[in-house]
C-alpha cells in the first residue's frame, strides 16, 4: 500500500478511534488528524494515541488530507460533505463507515466536487458501547468490510482503499450500495429491532440465561445511532420485516397444529445453515 | 448441607456431567453414580472424574441413592420415573433439570411412589454444545436455578435440595411449574425459535458481524432436545409467540409510517430494560 500522507478521521469514536490506532500501528499514514466534538474527547484520543493531531474543525482537518474517513453518525454525513466540499484536497479519497449506503451515496455524490472520489465502506465491526475509550487497533481484524463502489468511483481510488482495509485485517466484500442495504437489513438491522422487541417481550428477564443475554446484547446499543440506521434503510428493513413476519406466522401454524417433525426440521436447517458462521 | 450418601445422576451429559464434577469438588455426596447410554461415555465420565461409579442401568444406579437427578432429555423422564418407581429408596429426593415443568410434574407424579418426594429443578445454565466432554464444575455458578415445588413436595426435601443448588453456586428462584413455563417461554423458548428463524431469514449470513453471531448462537443447539422443549411447552410458547407477533406488527406499522421518534423510544426502552441483565 502506498502510504497516505495525511488521513483525516471525522468523528473519533469507537470506530474512528480504532481506525486511528490501527493506522498508526501499521504505519499507513504519515499523519492522522482527528476531529472530535469536544475538547475532552480530543484530549482522550490524543492520550490514547489514536490520532497525531486533533481539532474541533472538520474543514481544518481535511486540508491536505489524501484520505478522509467520515466516521460520524449517518445523519450528519451528507451535510458534512456539503460543508467540506470546497475544502477537500484535489485527488483525495473520501469514504465513510456508516451502516447504510444507498441513500448516503446518493446524498454525498450530490455535493462532492469532481476532483475527489467517494467510495462507501462499512466495516462489520462494532460493539454495543461507543466512544473512543473503547477503541482498539484490532477491531477490524478478521471481520468483513463492505465496500460499495458506484459508477462515479474511480478504480484506482477503490483499489487503494481496498488495500487499506485489507491492511487493517478486514475481509473486503464488494457489493452495490443497494445490495449492501438489502443484506444488512436481513442480518443486522432487522435482527437489531427483533433484539429490542425480545427484551421488551420477555417476562422477568433478570432470571434468563446466557442465551437470552447474548441474543439481546445488541439491544444495549445507542438508540439514536440506530434510529438513524433504521431511518436511512427504512424500505429494505420493512421488506425484510415483512418476510420475517411470514416465517413467524408459519411457525405459529406449525406450533398450533403440533407439527413437531416440521419444527424439528426447521431447527435442524437453522443449525446446519449457521455452520457458515463458524470459521 | 447434610451430605448425601449417594447421588444418582441419570444422564451424564453436559448438565449431568457438570453436576457430577461440582458435587465431587464440593464434597456434597459420599458417592456419585452416573448412568450413561454407552460404555464409551461412561468411560469418559469416569476419566473426567464426573462420577465415582458408572452403570448403563438406571435401576441399578438409583438403589441406595438418597438424591436422584434425572438429567435425560425431557421426553424420557416420565417413562424413566415409571420404570424406576419400585426401585427408588424410601425417603429419596427426586429432581430433574429439564427446561419445562408443568406437564413433566404431572406426568412424574402419576408414577411416583408415596415414599419419595419430587421437586422440579431447572438450572439456567447450558450451552449450545452437549455431551460430558464439555462438562465443567462451574457451570452453575452465578446462574439462576428455578425450583418448582408443588403441593406434593415435602418442605424438608425442598429445603435440602435448595441448599444443594446454592452450594453449587446457583441463585435459586422458586416458582410454580406453570409460572416457570410461562417465564421460560418468554425469555428462552420463543427466543430460541426466533434465533432459528433469523438464521434462515438472513441473506449471506457469512458476511454478518458479531451481533448476528451472538444473537443466533443458540440456533446451533441440538434440534431434538429443542423439539422436546417446544413440544412439552407448546401452549405457553404459542401464547408467547402470538404476543410477540403483535409487537412485530406494531413495529412494522411504525416503520411504514416512518414514526422514527416512536422507534427510537422503543429502542431506548429496550436498552433501559436490558440493564437488568447486567450484574
Amino acid at each position: 500500500l502506498k502510504r497516505f500522507n495525511r488521513i483525516a478521521i471525522i468523528g473519533v469514536g469507537l470506530i474512528g478511534g480504532s481506525l486511528g490506532l490501527a493506522i498508526r500501528k501499521k504505519g499507513l499514514a504519515k499523519e492522522v488528524v482527528g476531529v472530535c466534538r469536544t475538547k475532552r474527547s480530543l484530549q482522550l484520543a490524543k492520550k490514547m494515541k489514536a490520532i497525531d493531531r486533533g481539532t474541533l474543525s472538520a474543514s481544518h482537518a481535511v486540508q491536505g488530507a489524501d484520505l478522509v474517513i467520515l466516521a460520524t453518525p449517518i445523519r450528519t454525513i451528507s451535510q458534512l460533505t456539503r460543508t467540506l466540499s470546497d475544502t477537500f484536497q484535489p485527488g483525495a479519497i473520501i469514504t465513510d463507515v456508516a451502516s447504510t449506503k444507498a441513500d448516503l451515496v446518493r446524498a454525498v455524490e450530490k455535493f462532492l466536487p469532481k476532483h475527489v472520489t467517494f467510495v462507501g465502506s462499512h466495516p462489520m465491526a462494532g460493539r454495543e458501547v461507543g466512544g473512543v475509550s473503547y477503541a482498539t487497533p484490532t477491531l477490524f481484524e478478521g471481520h468483513v468490510c463492505f465496500m460499495t463502489p458506484h459508477k462515479k468511483t474511480s478504480q484506482s481510488a477503490f483499489k487503494r482503499l481496498r488495500q487499506f482495509w485489507r491492511m487493517l485485517g478486514s475481509k473486503v466484500t464488494v457489493v452495490s450500495p443497494q445490495r449492501h442495504d438489502q443484506l444488512t437489513a436481513s442480518f443486522s438491522h432487522l435482527p437489531h429491532l427483533v433484539a429490542a422487541l425480545l427484551v421488551l417481550h420477555g417476562e422477568k428477564i433478570e432470571l434468563s440465561g446466557t442465551g437470552f443475554r447474548d441474543m439481546t446484547r445488541i439491544a444495549s446499543s445507542d438508540p439514536r445511532l440506530w434510529q438513524d440506521v433504521v431511518e436511512s434503510n427504512q424500505k429494505e428493513i420493512l421488506k425484510s420485516l415483512s418476510r420475517f413476519q411470514k416465517r413467524l406466522n408459519h411457525m405459529a401454524k406449525l406450533l398450533k397444529k403440533r407439527k413437531m417433525q416440521a419444527i424439528q426440521h426447521t431447527l435442524r436447517k437453522a443449525k446446519e445453515r449457521r455452520r457458515r458462521l463458524v470459521k
